[in-house]
């Protein structure tokens, strides 16, 4: 087996543990940061650098933030009676660039899943709850994904939710806006029939 | 659009630059790395520091290096009479992998591509000339990509190296081994069918 140069053969290993990564993209990626001037190069490890030392959580909702607060926390514009609650940051930003949400977030960074040993507390189901008494929040959105975990996830909130006499409501499932009906797959048609309106 | 924090917005800029890295894919890897422990970006940052301040190229055949020889040129075990031309140091690697040749290499870094001014003087021919002659080298294998510009380049290198007595020569093409003919392309089977050789 060929040896790399120790650092050449660590910035490997290092790639490879980025998830979507295998050992072939990472040799490829680590040539071509040898072969990039070296600001280049000093700019992404900064960047790096920078993301580990200046972005945290935001103690209200868990949503990423440069500061105690994040941007839509810290936003007098936004509606604090709907919470819409989301399994991870990324969520967050999908929901954003929709922009027809204007409420706040919380975010569960997890799903609840026995196998994996992730129950409500891992979660900060607590947390979400006092939030939603303390605050008088009128509706809350539980946007989890539309898989199993996320579905189970969805239901105990909305059981853990409810006594607390906030309405609990979660996205319409469906078709793909422009899809092809034959395309979609049998659960999402099914939903889609399921729910389907009046015009 | 939604705004994420700065330094994130920067990482995954970065990160876009990468090769092959589109946007999609650039903030998921930022967003892993801002959730995997401070050590581990750290070590990520690190070792991209690392490759720039020690790796360079050979002095001798341009392939990458940890000083001014890279460990090939600097084996005792490496037979000097034959040069291997590879268009990158990735090249290197994988001939390295297959174990099959022992002698030493020449690193071009490109091809001859007039469309994109790349010309014998941008990959270092007259130093490969001069190696050959002043080594008094055997033979030299052209072992560039059997493309377009890697053909014109190998059999540019072919008429300016036979004037210096030595021997060059060209990899085999033919059928991948272990690979099903009918899966072949045209050119590949083309190329082995005209290359047949009695058992």
């Amino acid at each position: 087996v060929p040896q790399l140069p120790e650092p050449l053969e660590r910035l490997v290993q290092e790639l490879s543990r980025l998830p979507g990564i295998g050992p072939k993209t990472a040799q490829r990626l680590a040539f071509h940061l040898l072969r990039v001037d070296r600001a280049r190069a000093a700019a992404l490890a900064t960047a790096i650098e920078d993301v580990k030392a200046r972005i945290g959580y935001c103690e209200r909702c868990y949503n990423i933030a440069e500061g105690p607060l994040c941007s839509i926390c810290s936003s007098p514009r936004r509606d604090p009676s709907v919470l819409c609650v989301v399994e991870s940051a990324f969520d967050v930003l999908a929901i954003e660039r929709a922009a027809e949400f204007s409420g706040l977030y919380f975010v569960l960074h997890g799903v609840i899943s026995p196998i994996d040993g992730i129950g409500p507390e891992q979660i900060h189901v607590q947390q979400l709850l006092d939030r939603v008494r303390d605050e008088g929040i009128g509706e809350v959105i539980v946007a989890t994904d539309a898989d199993i975990e996320g579905e189970a996830t969805a239901l105990y909130l909305q059981r853990a939710l409810s006594p607390l006499g906030a309405t609990v409501t979660r996205p319409a499932h469906g078709l793909p806006v422009g899809g092809d009906l034959e395309y979609a797959d049998e659960l999402t048609l099914a939903r889609a029939m399921a729910g389907r309106r009046t015009f």
